[in-house]
């Protein structure tokens, strides 16, 4: 719990009105007050980091290295506690899949049955009678949202190119390699370019919703230079006769019902989602050329992980789905 | 309403459990949705902007620029209207002073016995019985929260000097001269040296607090490329004897009631405060010299701007102090 | 020549070996010293902006808005002076598909076939003769380099995607609108999506390139937070068959004698040409969905205007390609 | 030679018209090649790094870690090899003072009585004789040259307040505890308060200028987010009587031999200097107190280090002062 998804949920808890962090684990700040390693924690005082849990708890959030983090929430999934994995463990449904892309065996193949992936706008009921959620990943999320309805409809054609840029906060607290300050500032780059373990997860979360065959994806990340945010830019071919018209009525009725997704007029910024639990969703027709391009935008660290957590806490443990998350962005 | 100041209120009274936003003005932006202007601000639909106050209000906010502000708060004040002024129009108690630096006559100076400045840990009960409070300069909230201890206490000389680094949001939503991206990232430059109008509201307030003759303030500022932040670094000659568990006691003394100083054991980060209304406070004393260095960080548009004004509100109408703004800041 | 490019051109000219700043014009700064204006200038001590070249000159430079720059060479086409265009208006070779995208018919079109699109990877000899060049756009300069081998190989279908992020100076001096630091820092947006004027231009070189139907092309650009540096991500289907180490050595080839195109082994960082007149290209292929993705880095005033402008003079005027040109990038 | 000073050296000589980059040395990297351990400096083409220098060399430039440093060095000084040392060894001429601020005894005390601290505006005639130069820190750098005038002509008194500002380069290539993106982004923070071992160096200078008691100098440094760039602002009490006309006239006569120290009309903007070597300070009265302020910035790398370690090189070697350097800054 005290990497950057740690942490946020720990800011995000403070404030929430009906949950209450009972216990903060983290193995290299373990005996350390929570507010003295991170000190715009400072509010909660005497609470110690540990490294197990050890007080009575009602719901689990994981958020450790791959298979580690697996290991960590089956025994509290075969306790029956409600756990949220905010690793990417419990997101493909095909051990196979996970281990071609996570190079080792599926941790807990048993338990991936019953895991629901946690994406509201497309599975709330699932996940308010899940006991297990495993938390989408920061790429998907604002991909799929900006997908998933043209998808959902059959408008668009297999060969998708998704092209995501991400502010640093996304690579995690490491600062080793390539994250420096000196390195980073005033520099773009690709990374792991149609090779980022994220890419099967839009393919499956993508298929589950058409009738067609699999979509193609392509996924190319990038890093920007800004701490949060991730601007996902998706590529469809259309199909012909689809208007701009359509397609933005198709997405406003499609997201009518999520608090957190917002369809807007204009290319969104990541900028106004900072801080918050929004995502905004932008598609626009390129007429002379056949082709959708769907935004997806949200703050990487928020409806990218600890805000989607706690969201899908709300729904699992029957609270209102905006509980604790209903403010705005910070802006500028 | 409509610049950084008043979008940062309106995203603050949106989660206040205690007040609501009834009406933004603006005069550029009149006619336009208050979330369409700002889309951070969507969440509050189909409220306009308007030219002027068009319902009633409990307490008015106003951030206008400098004589036009004391204009439009002097009819609600003269109603019994509570009024906040984010300008600096009643910051400056001698209406001399007021036209030296701003090379204009004071514009209500009949309204002048009657503010309060604005600043919690050094005047709350003041401020709970006012009817018009002059909300601080983000530089001065800094450098006399930095300061006030070891002022009141009369351990520092008179020849104080206060460096302060701020974030460009400071120069407000101003889009000329120095401000454009290109001009002012990767760069730190200092500008009204020795001449900015935020001295002599240092300078009043610290001479209000200590006892001997008024300290002479010699005020820099600098701009650093960050949206958010001010970081005031002050220099006084310290009273020989006194050592730096003297000072660290002072201070922790001084604001053991305050909810939002906090002392710091560490040079304190600006990033620690973004977004939210706490000051960081920290005092070291550099034994070779006999110098206190005592360093202030916030916000600017939260404990330096609407943070301060929404804890300025819940003063005056009897709310908790805190209301509205117990959150952390958002880190990293 | 006071815009960026202008300025840029002047950096360049103060080191260059074989020419000499001889006059620089402006129309907002006329009467200032270069380096009393631009700072970083000092060296070019008395030298003054004037608004008309006001002494002889072997080649003119013109950075000048739309329209106003052709009229402005014009002139000196007609009277034999060799001028070299940073504005767009030269590159479109056909006057209707400037006046679709301009909005206004060319103000020159019978210049327009001895014009010659200056880009030296492309079109070496022609400038070599030519009297007139149009320098490319900065979004077209590193997206043609990062397609052309494949293009002119006949290995990539027709229906290319190019995804452009840009650091803001690519949108100029001007400070209006969206480009103040406050709003520009710590965000991600596209704009004119599918709607820029780089568009027709990358699309009427690819289709000079390739012997097929002219291709396709959905160009998207993006703001984000750095000073300089243009990353082209450019996807198009790749021919079956075709290996990376078959595209690595395409490109190779194709590059072989350009002094400033580099093929980068891993994914380039704009970064590592910010300062400099490189652009580093990098293909891979993306073989579960028989992709290619071609990436191309620049610094958008060096490569993508001025630096380029001035590997055109020293071609044009017969000097090195490579003179007053040959340093590495500031890095970091 | 493969920290930030190492690579930035290399930089400047690959087009430095009377030097070449003979050998590269450095222990984590040897083996690479440059120009891909460094992919700005792929113009080096084969050019191997090694642990040690492996070919006949003119001049040894060293940079170090402390006490390494000196002992790498000693060797060359006492075969008469000229060398320049940019680690901080040299720089103080008590062995018991580095002992006091390293916390080690001096590496090679006997050769510190032949070392010349390197900042030819205070030094020029030494260094042009010198086997042995200290290259100053950066902090030292642009603080004594914005103090020098001052305190050389007696003006002021002596308590003498620094307050600088770096960007994160200045903390080398460590991507260790606090320097990675996320932390360092949107934030200021001062760090080593009254204790960083610049001051003595500081300290020792100035009083080798003046005729009083050695100044008592309060050095406090600051980290704020850019990569290159250091902004000194010294505050000295004046004379009474010593006006603002006066200061200018005493600056611009010290500095009028000098090729790369500016006296700005205007407060210097950090970003004036990126990537150049020069130096540029403005002293300002502040005349309400009785207080000059006085402000030096340049680039931390190249006046700061490289190009200062450059420029003393020309001197040594009987090359001209600007050889190699006599270019502007990359702005903006």
């Amino acid at each position: 719990m005290t990497g950057f998804a740690g942490m946020e949920a720990a800011r995000l808890l403070w404030s929430h009105p009906g949950a209450t962090l009972a216990s903060a684990t983290g193995r290299s700040l373990a005996g350390q007050k929570l507010g003295e390693a991170f000190p715009h924690l400072a509010s909660y005082g005497d609470l110690l980091i540990t490294e197990e849990i050890e007080s009575e708890v009602d719901i689990v959030f994981s958020a450790l290295p791959t298979a580690a983090s697996a290991e960590a929430c089956a025994p509290f999934v075969r306790k029956g506690i409600p756990v949220i994995d905010i690793a990417a463990d419990f997101r493909l449904t095909d051990p196979e899949v996970f281990k071609e892309w996570f190079g080792q065996p599926h941790p807990a193949p048993d338990l991936l049955p019953q895991a629901v992936y946690g994406l509201p706008e497309l599975r709330r009921s699932q996940i308010q009678s899940a006991k297990l959620v495993a938390n989408p990943g920061c790429y998907p999320a604002a991909s799929l949202l900006a997908l998933a309805p043209a998808v959902s409809a059959g408008i668009v054609g297999d060969q998708v190119v998704v092209d995501a840029k991400s502010g640093i906060s996304g690579a995690g607290r490491g600062t080793g390699g390539g994250y420096a300050y000196s390195d980073v500032n005033e520099d773009v780059s690709a990374y792991k370019i149609a090779n980022h373990n994220h890419q099967p997860e839009i393919a499956q979360e993508l298929a589950a919703l058409g009738e067609g065959p699999p979509p193609k994806v392509t996924f190319v990340p990038h890093l920007v230079p800004m701490t949060r945010g991730i601007h996902a830019t998706c590529y469809a071919p259309l199909r012909s006769g689809v208007t701009q018209s359509d397609v933005v009525a198709l997405y406003r009725d499609f997201y009518s019902d999520a608090p957190f997704t917002r369809v807007a007029d204009a290319p969104p910024h990541t900028k106004h989602t900072l801080g918050s639990n929004y995502c905004l969703v932008h598609p626009k027709v390129d007429e002379r050329n056949g082709m959708l391009v769907a935004i997806g935008v949200l703050d990487n660290l928020m409806k990218g992980a600890a805000g989607q957590a706690i969201e899908n806490m709300n729904l699992m443990l029957g609270l209102p789905q905006d509980a604790g998350l209903n403010f705005p962005a910070v802006y500028p």
